[in-house]
C-alpha cells in the first residue's frame, strides 16, 4: 500500500549497510534498485555516507534523477562535492531539474565556476533555468540567497474559483502551500490568503474582498540571521521576499531558517571551544588541523608570555616558591571566569537580550566576580595556610585570586560588548582569545600583588 | 485597513520605551489601550520586559484576554512567573482559555502545585480542561509535553465534501492546518491528507480514496530531542503523536521544535563556558554565582592538586626554574586540545555525525594530536633554545608538550564517547571538568618527562 517504507524509526544500522553493500556486490542493478527504491531519499542518503566512494556514486547513477535530486541535496556538502565530479554537466542538470530553486541554486554555487555555466546552459527547462541564474546573484547569507522561487500567487482581481482553478497548476510545483501571496497588476505583495481562508470563502467571491492586506515580509538583502530572528519571534511558517519596490520575488520558508539557527549555534559552539572553521570530526587530519592549530599556536605565545612574566619575578623564587606552583591555578581560574562570562555576554547578545549600558553591564560583572571570588578565596586561604603554616603566603595567593577574578570577569564582559558594538561577531571572544589574554594578566596581577602583600 | 502596525521591521527602540512608560503616566486607560492594541503581541512581550513590573502588570489587565494571552505565552519565563503572582486564578484561568493547549499547559505547569488546581477549576471550557489536564501528565521533555491536542482529524468513510464541512467547525481552533489526520473508527491514525489535496479532490469522493495511507508519527513517549531529530531529517514541519494502539493523540509543530534544538544548542554552550544551568545575563547575581561557582571551584581543586604535584618535585627548583615558570603555559595547552577534541566528538554525536569504533577515534585523534603538538613543539623548543642557550631544557619543556597535548586529545576524545555510552549527556565534558582533569594529567606528565631528558 505505502510506495515507501516506514522510516520513522528508521536507524541506518551496521547490518543495514552490510546488506546494502552485499546487494551492490552481486551487480544485480534491478535488484538494487527496487530495494533502495523503497526507502526515503534522507535514509539513502545517511546510507551513502557510510558507502565506499564508488558504491556511491553506483547508486546515485542507477536510481531515478526524481529520488536521486533529493538525495544530492540532503547528503554532506564534503561528499556531494566528490559525486558531482564523477557526474557530466548534462547529468547534473538532469538532477537539478528535479530540484526546488533554492537547493537547485545552492547546489550549482558549490560547484567550480566554470562547470557551474556548462550545467547551467544543460537546463531545458527555461524558467527553471533563469530562476536559478537569479538567485544565484544573491548573498548566500542574505534572504535572497535562503529563498525559493516556488510559491503560489494570486491576483487581487481574480474569483476564489478562478484562484482555484490557477492554483491547481501552480500548486503542483509547489511541496508545501503555507501562504496564498497576493499581488497586485504590478507584482507588487499586497497581501495574503491562507488555503483554510480560501477553502471557507464562497467560490464567487473576489480576492480583493477576502484576502488579508496584513502581511510581513522581508527585504531580498536582509541578512539571514535577521530573516531568522524575524520569523522565530512572530512565529512565522513562510515569509515572502520583496524587492525595494515591494515586488514579489519569493519566499523563504521555516526548515530553512533551522538550518540557519543550528549552523549559527554551532559556529558559536565551535569558536567558544577554540576552532576557527567549520569541521566535522569526520574531516580530514590536515582540515582538522588547519581548524585548530591557530587558537593553539595563540594559546603557546601566551604560555610563552606567562612564562617571560614569571622570570622578571624568579627573586620570590627562593623565598616564596610556592607562589609559583599556584600559577596554574591562577591561569586557570582567569581563564574559567572570562570564558562565564564572555559566554553569557555572546548568548545574550545572540538572542537580544542583553539589557542596559556597557557600563551597567560591567558593574554587575564586578560584583558577581567579587561575590565568587571571595568565596573561593576563603577557601583557598584556608588550604594554603593549614598546608604550608605561613598566614601572609596565603593570605597573598587569596588575595590576588580575588583580584584576578575580576579582572578576568571585566575583561570577558568588556571584550565581547565592545566587539559586538564595532560590527564584529563577539563569539570570536569566548575561546583561547579570551583564555589566554587573562592567563597572562592574571599571573601579572597575581604577582605584582603577591609582592607588595609579602614585602620584597 | 490593518489591524495591526505592520511589525516586519519594528525594533523596541528606547525611544518607544519612553513613549508607552509616558502614555502609562497619564493613567488614561482608554489611550493606552488603543495605542498598544494595534501592535503585535511579540513586540508588546519585548516592550513588557523592558518596563517595570508595575507597569507590565498593569498593561497585562487591561489589555484583552485574547490578546494578553499569546503576549504571556511569549514573555520570559522568570518575568511571567511574577506577573502570574499578581493575578488571581480566575484571571488566569480567562488567559489560559484563549491559548493552545500546549502553552496553556506550559504555563500551568510553571505555577506553584496548590495554584495550578485553583486555576484548572476556573477553566470553563471543559474540552479544554480535560486536553490540559492530559497534557500536564507527560514529561515536559517528551513528545507527549511538546505537542498540542489542536489538529484537523477526518474519518476515512466520510466524503470530500462532508470532511470540508467538518473541517470548518474544527479548523476554527486550529492556527495553521499543516496536514489533515485521517483515522478509522477507533481513532487510530491511518494516513494524512494536505489541504492542497482536498481542494484538488471532487466533492463525492470519500476519504478512503484519497487520502495517503503513509504517515510518520512518533510516539507519545519519545524524546523531544530524537523528535527533533526526525523533523529535521524527513523535514517535516508537523508531526502527529500515537500511543501503543496508534491511537492519535496530539500533533507537534515545527515550531516548537525550533525551541528544542535552540535550548539544546545553548545548553551544549553553556556547558562549554563551564555554567550549570539555564541563566541569562538578566538573571540575578545569586542566580549567575550558582550557576558559575561549581565549575569554578572545581577549577580551584584542580590548581591545587598542580601545586600539590610541583611540590613533589621542587627538587628541580634551584637547576632549572625555567620548568616551573612554563606550567601555566602546559595547563593551558593541555585544556585548550581536550576542549577542542571534546567539542569536536560533542557536536558530532548531537548530529549523528561520529563514525567508527572508539578506537578508531582515538586513534585518528592521536595523529592528529601528534601532528598539532609536533609544529608547536618545533616554535617552542626553537624560542626556548635562543632564549636559555640550553638546549637539554628546551628539548625538555617541548617534548613533553607534544605527549601533553597527545594525552589530552586522547582525553577529550574519549570522555565524551564513554559518557556518551553509557547515556550520560556528553557536553558536561567540554567544560572546565575536562580542563581541570587535563591541567592536573598534563603538569604531571610534564614534570615526569622533563626529569627523564634532564636526567634528575
Amino acid at each position: 500500500m505505502s510506495e515507501e517504507k516506514e522510516h520513522i524509526t528508521f536507524e541506518i544500522s551496521p547490518e543495514f549497510i552490510d546488506q546494502v553493500t552485499q546487494l551492490i556486490e552481486t551487480k544485480d542493478d534491478a535488484k538494487v534498485y527496487t530495494f533502495l527504491n523503497e526507502y526515503h531519499f534522507a535514509d539513502i542518503a545517511e546510507t551513502l555516507e557510510e558507502l565506499d566512494f564508488d558504491q556511491a556514486v553506483y547508486i546515485i547513477k542507477l536510481l531515478d534523477s526524481e529520488k536521486t535530486a533529493d538525495i544530492l541535496a540532503e547528503l554532506d556538502e564534503d561528499i556531494r562535492e566528490k559525486i558531482l565530479e564523477q557526474l557530466s554537466a548534462k547529468e547534473i542538470a538532469q538532477e537539478i531539474e528535479e530540484l526546488d530553486t533554492d537547493d537547485a541554486a545552492d547546489i550549482i554555487a558549490e560547484l567550480p565556476e566554470e562547470r557551474q555555466e556548462a550545467v547551467i546552459s544543460e537546463i531545458e527547462d527555461e524558467e527553471h533555468k533563469a530562476e536559478i541564474q537569479e538567485l544565484l546573484t544573491y548573498d548566500e547569507d542574505s534572504a535572497g540567497g535562503l529563498m525559493a522561487k516556488e510559491l503560489v500567487r494570486v491576483k487581487e482581481n481574480w474569483t476564489v474559483l478562478q484562484c482555484v482553478r490557477e492554483m491547481r497548476a501552480q500548486a503542483e510545483s509547489v511541496t508545501r502551500v503555507h501562504s496564498i501571496y497576493v499581488v497586485d497588476k504590478d507584482e507588487k505583495l499586497i497581501g495574503r490568503l491562507s488555503l483554510k481562508d480560501l477553502l471557507m470563502a464562497p467560490d464567487r467571491a473576489h480576492i480583493s474582498s477576502v484576502y488579508i492586506p496584513k502581511v510581513d515580509s522581508v527585504h531580498v538583502n536582509d541578512d539571514a540571521e535577521e530573516v531568522a530572528k524575524v520569523m522565530q519571534k512572530y512565529d512565522l511558517e513562510a515569509i515572502p521576499v520583496v524587492d525595494d519596490e515591494k515586488v514579489l520575488l519569493g519566499r523563504i520558508t521555516i526548515d530553512d531558517i533551522v538550518d540557519v539557527i543550528k549552523e549559527e549555534a554551532e559556529k558559536d559552539y565551535q569558536l567558544a571551544a577554540g576552532i576557527t572553521q567549520d569541521v566535522e570530526s569526520s574531516d580530514s587530519i590536515i582540515e582538522l588541523t588547519k581548524a585548530r592549530i591557530p587558537w593553539l599556536f595563540l594559546g603557546l605565545l601566551g604560555g610563552i608570555g606567562a612564562a617571560g612574566i614569571m622570570e622578571g619575578f624568579d627573586a620570590m623564587l627562593e623565598n616564596f616558591p610556592i607562589l609559583f606552583f599556584f600559577t596554574p591555578l591562577i591561569a586557570a581560574m582567569a581563564g574559567n571566569v572570562g570564558v562565564q562570562s564572555s559566554a553569557i555576554i555572546v548568548q545574550g547578545l545572540a538572542n537580544d537580550d542583553v539589557k542596559g549600558s556597557i557600563n551597567s553591564r560591567l558593574l554587575k560583572e564586578m560584583f558577581l566576580a567579587m561575590l565568587n571570588g571571595i568565596l573561593l578565596a576563603i577557601f583557598l586561604l584556608l588550604v594554603v595556610w593549614i598546608w604550608k603554616q605561613h598566614f601572609l603566603t596565603a593570605l597573598a595567593i587569596s588575595a590576588s585570586l580575588i583580584v584576578v577574578i575580576i579582572v578576568a570577569g571585566i575583561v570577558g564582559t568588556f571584550v565581547p560588548l565592545f566587539l559586538d558594538k564595532r560590527g564584529i561577531d563577539p563569539a570570536i571572544a569566548t575561546g583561547p582569545f579570551i583564555t589566554t589574554s587573562n592567563d597572562i594578566f592574571g599571573i601579572l596581577i597575581y604577582f605584582w600583588i603577591a609582592r607588595l602583600i609579602l614585602g620584597i
